[in-house]
């Protein structure tokens, strides 16, 4: 049975099986220098611009991580919500690589904005003080939201004044991109984003996360950055390939449509029970409640699901590309069993 | 056209496809907590025993990398060959993520002995000198050669009498193990190795490695490690799955046996070219020779493969488990075009 | 003239200056092999207790960044005060060193309580988060105000119930004693702290910091982290005969009872001048005050001192143990031409 | 009574211990904003150009490692020779704080050449491999022997070939000058170096170190790393005060002319003592020499020094600024007492 516990434990989507066996002939160089990796690299520069810098990298941690080290050297922070991945979901993985300092801002809905930030744009020039260079936010947040394209210039904006780079985390940006009705180009390099780590996981892939540079100079020795990070991949075709596939047959947009609607579905469909509140407005694939606290734990044990707050019973539901109506009617039967 | 310049520019072997389609189907819970990582690692530890810890991170270079780091804390050292991969083709990962300083030997077919390690065992309390603590070691060497279990014994009795640890580097540890005609076993347990990177990617696997611990509390605070080193997949069951059927038909054993055999027919078939000479043992699937300088890279033109030592015209030729006769017959007349 | 800026801005005690003057013979071996580091660490046995490991290191950064280090591996995480040492005036150098992550909480003075502490320690066996390990306080903390021993010990209530460790930043600790009227001793070793940062630069000492550690077994590899961290001072004499005056002759508690009570005439002395609000208790040798935003650049062009938040016109005035009544006088009278 | 273990178990010269003292009052500004600072910069232009940056930091272990991280990005590598100090005796300080690989190359005298590098500068571009950056030598090397104008030239013109840097490891730079009897200028600036670790410790100081960079860009953002890497002190005067004295006076001269003297007559005096044999050309103060093996701990009892090579019984004896003929008789009489 399937559950809604993560996007990521829905398998790989069939068009990527499919994708993976195809470019699995022959003998091909290692480490990129393939007519797959081409492809992908040329999809991208098609959906963004020519001047895009693409590279391949293992997962939506590493992604994140090299950014962070591409951005800022040790001496340098990083402007982030109190929610964001980098700050809670990787265990110190961006201050041991990188060295940098994180700065995270406590938010109500995962987002930040030039005025929260504002405050800890100070010690500019001072040496005692980590100097703040990336502002790093996520694409939808982790809370399921998302930045209008108004709120992301107006980050830009800011950044500007203090000679900043942004950063997003799309570890579900098709998601983002579905919510927004526009294009990854206009919700990026249209608003002034430097570096997006730019997932697929949740949404149909197997492994392999693009990490894309819209600024010039950021990526220049990336490479090597990337090697001694453990994250070049030796048979890199096979990460090439499923974004390639990807990308080309619009599989991006038709399951993270698919996914969002679902996320709708759920909604209506549990107005009415009692005891479940929604705490975060629904824009994306993530459901965020709060239950009753003794029965949290019953419901769990039936299909099993994260705990987000447990101090207030706060929990998260997610919906994937293969959720279907069928799985929602029987998360629902459960949820009225131990809800009336 | 196949090559022969890596076994890591094959594809994926058909069983591996195969295992990767089957275990794609409903959700399961991501980071390892699902019933192929049970099964993967059952099969690890009917390989060795029952004590083995067995982790799963993205590479080959995050097993290396993650083994110093758990064997090591930053103030010691790691004793390797000059040529081995943690020292020469890791951009210095070792170095970065863990601390500790590499001490590099340089040998003669890239395999060490006590008598060779012991002059660099000394400041031991002395806390100006990073502090000797681990042997690393490949098995087969980046030269193709393989240490006899024998060598390995002796290994450990050095290393026993400096309260050391041993690492070994398995990147092609299946072709050593059919080189030997011993089990893994015998020549990691057997032998009183520590750490094992265990590698599959070179033998028919798509992504994903394996750190096996044999010995006690080195893998205690594992998990954080590797999810700190970016190198924990969401989608786990998609490496284990990989793992399972690799080890449990016996994949491992008639790829190896395949490859190794196949260098064997390219030594046999290069004998009496002019102009060629075997520069290492042929124990594995690499073939080292010399050719006159000014003739490589006109063959590269026509068939890549790697230059090992620019100073002698040194290059290195692999086969794979996809390696035919009919491969080696091409490679041979386009060397013969050559080489009169 | 001195200022009130910061404590340290004054020189060294004459005390001291004799102290390193009389070390000054002969030779004696590097590295703290010698007798007046004995002495010292004697000495500090003596206020402490027969098992304290006690190390010298070159200053106060250096001291917090390797307790950090000692207590902490780099997926662990500190727990401190938004306006800690460690988190905003040491540049980011505890998470470069040590990788682990940094946890800070706001507070109102300075001062952590377990409630505050208490909503951050989850996660723990979870291996995306970073696991809580040190709590780590200032004592004095920077905004010049005391733990009591009842809040410590609530501390260490806390800190066992989640088995964790308390480092205390005693960068100006002989301030606090004073104003707690205890030993060194009972405020320390009596409220369960585990690592002490023991600073003298601020109250009369040229160079050097003082790292205990009360609890077995976290300094088990100190030496070879100092040595690494470029904190092991070769003619370590210098450092030793400095601590070793300063607790012998009770030097810090002369000084640090001078300038607590220099900082008290400030506050009576400043009492009735318009446009002057104390911040904070006065409870060390600092002084927290609003003043009119246009006035702070023009008092600061005649006697410097810093901004301590710009957006409120906070500042803060330190007194030393070479702060006259004179001194105050001459302060005053500034304050008054521009206050009136 | 003295002896030659080392020239940092020597004391302060009291030239130094009076500039101490006559720093020693009112209050200035921390962190290196005063006037001695400034005086002490203004002299190091003197010496060199208009051109160099001049930092202080804590010792000669923080002035080599900063010295890396300036010049080196963590995928990048630094050449030194095996006997240099960042290779066997900072405990790996340099890979730790600047994760850049260290490749260390034998030498039959401590010091490198082009010839002996060369092979060592390949895979540029290559991601897999660290990309050598960096030469750093040591002058004198730590075997005492020094560098002539004409073979640093030639490693300057090696760096420039390959876009490398070199820095000078100048722990005994006044011993060098003198021994070359030339300017510090000629023998750095007059021959490319990039950045030298200035050290005086060892030549009369108590403590600090000057990092001097003559090339543009090097330094850009050094104060920061400074103050990450633990190594700013706060009352920064009484490091400045020190080396202003040291150069002004010419002490840096009269100092290491005395010490390279005394290790001429030391070696004068063991001349037909039987079962010595120098091992090293003696061009500074240190001598090497080869003794009977069972001799060599019974006369450390009378007076100790270092072993230097337990395989050969090789030991190291130093002179120091304060050694007197009447010591060397003493040693002279120690060592005869043993070898007959």
């Amino acid at each position: 049975m399937k559950t809604f516990a993560s996007d990521n434990n829905a398998g790989v989507h069939p068009q990527i099986m499919a994708a993976l066996d195809e470019c699995n002939k022959e003998h091909v160089v290692g480490y990129g220098d393939d007519i797959y990796t081409q492809q992908a690299i040329a999809a991208f520069k098609n959906f963004f611009n020519k001047q895009v810098e693409v590279f391949f990298v293992y997962g939506g941690t590493g992604a994140n991580v090299l950014a962070v080290s591409s951005a800022c050297r040790s001496y340098e922070s990083v402007i982030c919500a109190a929610s964001a991945h980098i700050n809670v979901d990787e265990c110190g993985a961006p201050e041991k690589f990188s060295g940098a300092k994180l700065v995270d801002i406590a938010t109500e809905n995962g987002k930040l904005t030039p005025a929260m930030i504002k405050p800890y744009l100070h010690g500019f020039e001072f040496e005692h003080h980590s100097q703040p260079k990336l502002i790093s936010i996520s694409q939808p947040t982790e809370l399921g939201t998302v930045y209008t394209l108004d709120e992301l210039k107006a980050l830009r904006e800011l950044a500007d004044s203090y000679n900043m780079l942004i950063h997003v985390d799309g570890a579900r940006i098709a998601n983002a991109a579905v919510a927004l009705g526009c294009s990854f180009k206009e919700m990026t390099l249209g608003c002034g984003i430097d570096i997006l780590s730019f997932g697929g996981n949740k949404n149909g892939l197997m492994f392999g996360e693009a990490l894309l540079f819209f600024t010039k100079d950021i990526s220049k020795n990336f490479k090597y950055i990337r090697k001694q990070a453990m994250q070049l991949h030796s048979k890199m075709r096979f990460i090439s390939a499923q974004f390639n596939a990807y990308l080309q047959t619009g599989l991006w947009h038709k399951n993270a449509t698919h996914s969002n609607k679902m996320a709708r579905i759920l909604v209506d469909r549990i107005k009415g029970i009692p005891g479940i509140k929604i705490t975060q407005p629904v824009e994306t694939n993530a459901v965020f409640v709060t239950l009753p606290k003794e029965m949290i734990s019953k419901i769990q044990q039936e299909t099993f699901f994260y705990d987000w707050n447990e101090y207030i019973g706060e929990v998260r539901w997610m919906t994937a590309f293969d959720t279907t109506e069928q799985d929602i009617d029987n998360f629902i039967t459960i949820l009225k069993k131990y809800l009336k």
